[in-house]
Parts: C-alpha cells; sequence; structure tokens
C-alpha cells in the first residue's frame, strides 16, 4: 500500500503500513458512549449503597472511575502500541483511534508531544484517578488534594495538547465536523470538568471544614 | 548565510537567519550566576527582617522569587521572541538561548512542546511563583496548595520536555558535555526541588497542624 493512501491530513503524512478504517462510526462511538454510560451507573448505584456518601461523592467517583478506565484502557493502548494503525485483524480500540485521527492526525501519526502526555496520563493519572475513587469513598484526608493534582495534570495535558497544535498551525482535521465533534468537543469535557473539581478541592482545602469550625467554636 | 551554518545538533536543521553566538560562555553563565546569587541573597536579608517568618518559609521565599524570575525573564524572552536566533545586534537574553541550545537544540529550533511549556510556564507559572512569594511572606490559608500547583505544573513541564525528547531519538545536543551540563543537570534542579516542595506541601495540607491537634484536645 502507499503511504498517502490514508484519509488524514496533512495528506504529506507519511503512515507506512496503514490499514484502512473497517468499523464504521456508529461501531466505534456507540459502544464507548453505551459502556461509559454502564459504568457511570453502575458506580452511581453501587455507591447509594453507603449511607455516608453524598451525592457530591457519588459524582465525584463516577466521574474518576470514567475517566481512570478512558485513560488506562482507551489512552493506555494508544501510548503503548505505537504499531496501532498497522493492525490487520480489526481491532476495537486501533479503529477508535483510526477514527478519532480524522479530527487530530498527530494520533495516527505519533505526535511526539501527544504521545508523552498520553504515555504520562495513562501510566500515572490513570491509576491515580482509582486511588481517588477509593479516597472520595472512604472520605481520606488526601482525597482533595489528590484530585487537585490530578485535575492540574489533565488541564497542563489539554496546554501541551492544544498548544503544540496551535503552534504548528492546527492542521490535523479531515473538516470542520471533525475538528469541532472529536477535536474540540469529545476534549472539551476534559477541560470543564477537571476545572470545576480542581476549583472545588482548592476551596475545600483552603477553608476549614465545618467540623472543625465547630470545634473551634467549642474550644472558645 | 547558508541554513547549515549553525553549530548545532542534527546538523540537517534548517535556521534561516541564524547570527553566531558572541558571547563567551562565561560572558552568559557567570552574569546569570552572579545575579541568581544576588536575588537569593537580597530575599534572605529581607525576609530575616520579619521574625513571624520561620528559616524554612524564607528559603521558599528565596526559590519563588529566583525560580519566578527566571520564568518570566528567561523562559519568558525564548517564548516570545521567536526570531531570537536572528538579531544581529548582540542581547543577553538571545545570547543565552543560542548557548543553551547547545545542550537541546530545539530551543533555537523552536520545538513546538518547548515553545508551549516555556510559554506557559512563563506567561502562568511565573506570575504565580510572585503569588506564592507573598503568600509564604503573609501565611496566607492558600500557600500551600498554590506552592503544590506549581511544582505540579514544573514536573508535568519537565515530562514533557524529557519525554518528548526521549521519544524523538534524544539527538539535540552537541556533546556530552552540554548533554550532561545544560541538558541534564541544569534542568535538574526543576526536578529535585519541586518533588521536595510538592511533597511538603502535600503533607502540610493532609496533616492536621499543631495548632488545629491543640484546638482538638482542648475541645475534648
Amino acid at each position: 500500500m502507499a503511504s498517502s493512501d490514508h484519509p488524514y491530513v496533512p495528506s504529506d503524512l507519511k503512515l507506512p503500513g496503514y490499514v484502512p478504517l473497517s468499523f464504521s462510526q456508529s461501531q466505534i462511538l456507540v459502544p464507548y458512549i453505551v459502556s461509559s454510560i454502564v459504568v457511570l451507573a453502575a458506580v452511581w448505584v453501587l455507591s447509594g449503597r453507603s449511607p455516608k456518601l453524598s451525592k457530591m461523592d457519588r459524582l465525584l467517583m463516577c466521574w474518576w472511575t470514567f475517566t481512570g478506565l478512558t485513560h488506562i484502557i482507551v489512552e493506555g493502548y494508544f501510548a503503548f502500541v505505537p504499531d496501532f494503525f498497522k493492525k490487520k485483524t480489526p481491532f476495537y480500540l486501533a479503529e477508535l483511534w483510526k477514527e478519532y485521527s480524522k479530527g487530530d492526525s498527530r494520533y495516527v501519526g505519533r505526535h511526539s508531544a501527544v504521545v508523552a502526555l498520553e504515555g504520562f496520563t495513562a501510566a500515572v493519572e490513570g491509576p491515580a484517578c482509582f486511588l481517588a475513587v477509593y479516597a472520595v469513598a472512604s472520605s481520606k484526608s488526601y482525597s482533595y488534594i489528590l484530585q487537585f493534582a490530578i485535575c492540574l495534570g489533565q488541564l497542563y495535558g489539554c496546554v501541551i495538547y492544544f498548544g503544540t497544535a496551535y503552534l504548528e498551525g492546527d492542521n490535523y482535521s479531515v473538516s470542520p465536523f471533525y475538528y469541532w465533534a472529536y477535536y474540540i468537543i469529545a476534549n472539551s469535557f476534559w477541560i470543564v470538568i477537571p476545572t470545576l473539581i480542581a476549583i472545588r478541592s482548592w476551596k475545600k482545602i483552603v477553608t476549614p471544614s465545618e467540623s472543625a469550625k465547630k470545634t473551634k467554636r467549642k474550644a472558645k
């Protein structure tokens, strides 16, 4: 197969051994969305059995489980299987990254900044997300600082991710549809949610808790 | 001037308009080291006038002032003056980055990951360092979480900085001397010190302070 036989932008991108997508867009998106909903629902229901967990705690556990699984399984596969686009037997995760590459061809092109940040996200932040689920569930004293740390890592990843593309001319999408749907909208969850959790964690750390205030009042 | 007329590695790096270094290594390193010592000494002496500041507080103020100035002035110049290597009139900061590029030619070559992380470091982390100096000096409640956040940013920057070079074959130094002196040893300060401060900040946030413990004991 000639190296130009791929659908990505820029067209002079060299992808020797590239095997075309064999899954349709819905065969890729539906399993991801459905399994995400199943995971979120399962964590919501299971965490509801504990009377000491607030609704916010349970929402946070849902998010950390979902994003942890995404980091480890989906992004981990990309980071540590460099030849995913050459696989001759269709495999779901390889197909997913070939589809996503329509919005950002740096994935199929293995851009060093993308591989570095995805590798770190999968190997360090992914496991940290599961520690965050445990920390929230057991009200550990390090719960807020851990969540804050993971959020900053995710946000710094976004700065590098979008910053490098911008500096290189932002020309990695096959069309405005894929640019907006995959590159902007799909990634925006990892900007908005970590920002909200980081702000909440910062406030929780800086502001004395209600119980501490009560203790202080008693002591007076 | 032909584009190959530069001392950097790889030799096929294109640097149209490159103007050779006119400062010697000592003309570049001595002013940086001397001005750093002057800054550190000035902050140490000035902060010593406040009896409520511990020696650790004063050391932290020295570090945050030094690293903040480095981020804003030195790294800010690199990030926001793209044509620094074409300047015909010798200018100290341009000479400094042309010299440092002997250890990592991605600076003179304006590698997108390096420009993205240096831009963020200069524009966001630099000012945050000065907020940290103020926060430590005035014992603000957000002092530890702010220092923790800046340290994580510096460490994440190092992950991307070394990670991208490693993935690209780590071939950006003119010799092992420059590789070790500039690329490894000079940068190691921004790995070791942020790691130590991040661990200390984490512990301070997670462990209840002595005064809080006393309050609790009184309340019992």
